[in-house]
């Protein structure tokens, strides 16, 4: 499981909106809307690389009122959680 | 639950000793190396805003190496997991 | 009792009009013009998280003339005076 | 009554100490550690410009730990709450 | 006397008709084109907070062509002339 | 008469000292500690840049506990004062 | 051979058509969408500064979709391979 | 002679049309395009400040697709060339 | 073959040794010093996000002069050249 | 001729020291002490970008008291001089 986090600033007015789009995308497991300088941040857990590119090209970009992201991949999860097992993919 | 995002900076070389150190501390349940402008990302998972105070404070701020941290927190979370049961605390 | 402080960047001739809408939310207890950098200071005082989440999507956000928001949840408050009952919410 | 808001970065270890120290001060009405891009929020609640002139120079910057602070005067307050008489000075 | 410094951003070809509306406005002294990041920079000399607090509100902000300012209120001047005196208002 | 205005960062505890050394250089007309993001504003008035770059190198850098300046000359000087009378040099 | 590194901010739903857009540029040998604060990079390996130029003005600033960039010269590069064989130009 | 260097940002698709009005303009010796965060670069010979508010002012500040300017007055030019003789205005 | 771009800020006098060390790791295919805000960018074409994970932290982190990193995870490469065949792993 | 326009940050009192030495380097035509953000400015006149790296790594890195340089590259020169000539290396 390869997992990214994106940080998302959005036009004030649509927050819920788009928070509501990313989620129904497959492969975003959380999305939270924050406090301080981003709006929403998302928690995406794929299978690979190109999974992730497809799912920021096909169907996070075309969504309305996203004007900055951020993607930041996590080389390596430190839990005491089973993360892969909590969110098998 | 209240849940908080923290953007680490930290001082190169220990990127990791401060990630093995955080996801100790009670309340942490996930901590990934990252890449882009910041190294690390926590995700705390509390009771209260008051636990995650005495978190940051007690636990947190010892920690050698952390130069910035950044905590978000989390007004809303949407997810198709049911996170507060995964995560029960 | 849940202190957030919140910055503000207001198109410049609307500040007054915006600093006498968000007032009159439930749950802001004080607004400030100010000088610097931020046009606006807000201090909003609320039982939960989950009450200023909703005060910011369902009344602030909707504000017209906001061009950017700060949020930072105050933690801990310290002060000579009783603030909680000052502000009995 | 003239109201400063000042947002203040502190090194890490010292934001609790630093934060009793500043409550101590004649004119400090409220401290607040927060969120987000700094570390504490002050409100200073004086007779005049000049007191806070002294208030900043003779007892403010000394205090240790304070890396950074932007001082903002609110030129207009607005509340529901009698803030003069509530913070009579 | 409480003297304002005020650092202004304006649109490029406005810069001239900005400063001749500025310069016309009750409270402010001087105003400067200047080299550097900032356009204008005036000098607001008043009797109080208010005052400004109103120059800036009502006749300050309405201009056409300011795209950001940054107000700083002078805590103390430091000078060999009697500023009060040179510039009685 | 040639008019530069400068910004400084300086050591916070150093704030005043400074001041005090730099109203005392020749061309230095004014210096104001300020509110905002800069420490201090001192206003040059010189017969020639070449004399602000003496005043810049012989005199200002040397000072200690400057941390950052910058200097912005003055194209051209809008007031309906007399300045060049008022501070003839 | 000259090779610059190329960084560009798109416009979010043209990342795709501005990547093949450039690719098919004389002197572009790799173009890569990428995770943090930019979206694409382009590696441009040329005879000499001027043709950087004239792919510059004529070809790659009339292209659609993009925000901004930044052009680095590389001085001199380290590498195990023979890169000038592999993208002999 | 006094020597300005001034840093553009340009609206991308108009860079070489601005530079060719640029160095169209009396008191403009050089301008060059380039790579980095910037998009020209100009120099300015002229007698004196006065003659640069002019050429700003008047020539400068009204052509198309210039977005941001930075003018750096020279303090002091040091050079084994001759620079009065080369660029004699 | 995942590709990461690497872009480095490096202590000044150390730019030439540490782009030779980089150079010298398993999975760094090449390093350019660069012209503009940052020093040295490295190209890693590696297997997986893991080995790029163990590259950065055992291999890279340790290297004295690195004062900044930012890395860019590359989705998606568009190339005439068949990369994966030039830089087999 | 290949020009680099470089610009300086440098320990405040090392500024006027700094220019002589860089002024003394083969292929540094002009430095140019300045107002505003940077401090100092040289143009770099070379026969081509390599004998520019080696006059960047060799000579000008060791040099004491630069804090910060970013080197722009002058893709293509437009003035009603001869600039070739003039400067002919």
């Amino acid at each position: 499981m390869v997992t990214f986090i994106i940080l998302f600033n959005i036009e004030k007015r649509l927050i819920n909106t788009v928070a509501e789009q990313l989620v129904d995308i497959e492969g975003i497991s959380e999305v939270y809307s924050v406090s301080g300088n981003f709006d929403l941040v998302a928690i995406a857990r794929v299978r690979s690389n190109d999974e992730l590119a497809n799912l920021v090209t096909e169907e996070l970009l075309p969504i309305e009122g996203i004007t900055k992201t951020q993607t930041m991949l996590a080389f390596k999860a430190y839990s005491r959680h089973d993360l892969d097992a909590m969110f098998a993919i």
